[in-house]
């Protein structure tokens, strides 16, 4: 069992971009900008928000957040955001879900100029993936493919079973992982709620892609020997022995599955941090777009 | 075995929106307009055309036929489709595809506002598609859940393999299977030319989808007793007994499959005529959300 270890991936390609954007400031270029704007102080978003930050002072990005108070109104914050969009130095603009509920996700999603959209959010940009346009896509699903990439995991014609049918990243993963590319060219099962038969399906799969956001619901009978399988949970689980108060629990049943399978991803370590890389990778192409 | 009737149930759609426009006209409302391009003579192009304009006029809906000839200049074109964008009696505007080589089909369906996208190919409402927001949805697949919608077959935890990954059929309607609706809540698996396995696929499968653009690929091996089969291939084969000298081949060999199904379509007779109502209900939905 080897494992598809996010930290390191996701260093190699801060590694890279913090060369390329050096170069860039050393020819006098401008640099890449991220803007983030985070509502409210909810805990996880903080933490999310803050990565973001940090992986943005890592590569030499510049980066500005934007903190707004829980009761801001909407049009302030589209307001916001059409500044941003309108900012020539800001190549791209990320919005922290969740929003307080008084404001739409989707409405604000549809602000964001889809040429910053670095999330990957914006139906433009959903719509040229499904096309197989150039387009940024969602952090997560982007995170995954280049963990494969990275770790040259064979793709080609394998069975691969997705777990989950959000927008962020069942819909998105299994996508990517069916289109003719490299990593790619997957037969893609997409699984969900109404799924009758997810533990033969899994079991059949070369790569699962476990997404559904419940923890530790892939157990060791629904996977193969020799899968691949990609954890995409990160659920806060109360934790009295940890300082923090609560640790982080994949969808995956880790230590019984770990042993089985070809690859696999820790959590935390796995995804999340490709998570960031990604968000790094659309920045900076954002920028080479635009300048 | 029970047919699934295209040209019936494209008819029973029809039949409800030409009392609707009839309603409207009386109301002194604006009647639906569907704007098409045709470039060129291509023989299928000229007949489909021909059927969307017969169709128009069948449900009491305005058409225009703008042709061009096939030396047409991009610009001209694009101009064109501005025009027809900024006219507000216009409420559909569909472009004929394939376009002569020197055309872009991206650029052109890019230049169609995304509200008269009646085809549903622009990124936008691809994107809002997956994202599972109001759209129009591509004629074939939203023709397909249509006629499923129309026999009542039940979706609901079945199985569905979708061969053909093409933006316009196979992609859509492995989304809109899947999608949490009814039709819908299927577990879908995308299938194309990398699929290793793709007649034990086939055989599990509760619904198939062919849209691989082979004529006749679909075999009874492939199908186990009662599934639902839908064929969304339409390729033209020489046939000298024929005054066309061609005539019409399914991706499924029907005579042999259908037998074993409890559903299947016919070709012609099948998805064809459900994809032309699919358009005339877009076109409708255009009017009305314009007027």
């Amino acid at each position: 069992m080897q494992i598809l270890d996010g930290k390191k991936a996701a260093q190699a390609i801060k590694d890279e971009l913090k060369i390329a954007v050096a170069q860039r400031a050393n020819e006098g270029k401008k640099v890449p900008h991220l803007a983030a704007i985070l509502v409210g102080t909810n805990g996880a978003s903080e933490t999310y928000v803050a990565s973001k930050v940090k992986a943005c002072a890592e590569v030499g990005f510049k980066s500005t957040l934007l903190r707004f108070d829980e009761s801001i109104y909407k049009t302030r914050l589209l307001d916001e955001i059409e500044k941003l969009n309108y900012d020539p130095d800001v190549d791209g603009i990320l919005v922290q879900l969740p929003l307080p509920k008084h404001i739409s996700n989707d409405e604000v999603i549809k602000t964001i100029h889809p040429d910053k959209d670095v999330d990957g959010f914006h139906p433009v940009n959903a719509g040229k993936l499904i096309q197989g346009l150039p387009a940024f896509v969602p952090a997560t699903p982007y995170g995954i493919m280049l963990l494969l990439e990275h770790y040259k995991v064979e793709t080609d014609g394998k069975y691969a079973v997705v777990i989950g049918r959000s927008n962020i990243v069942g819909r998105p993963i299994s996508i990517l992982l069916s289109s003719n590319s490299n990593p790619g060219n997957c037969t893609v099962t997409i699984c969900h709620s109404h799924t009758k038969n997810l533990k033969e399906l899994c079991f059949s799969a070369d790569i699962i892609v476990a997404a559904p956001g419940k923890p530790e619901i892939v157990t060791a009978d629904m996977v193969r020997e020799g899968a691949v399988v990609i954890d995409v949970g990160i659920t806060r689980v109360p934790d009295t022995t940890k300082k923090s108060g609560f640790r982080l629990k994949g969808d995956v049943q880790y230590e019984t599955v770990a042993p089985k399978c070809s690859w696999i991803t820790p959590v935390p370590g796995g995804v999340g941090p490709m998570t960031i890389a990604a968000l790094m990778k659309n920045t900076f192409h954002s920028c080479l777009m635009k300048n």
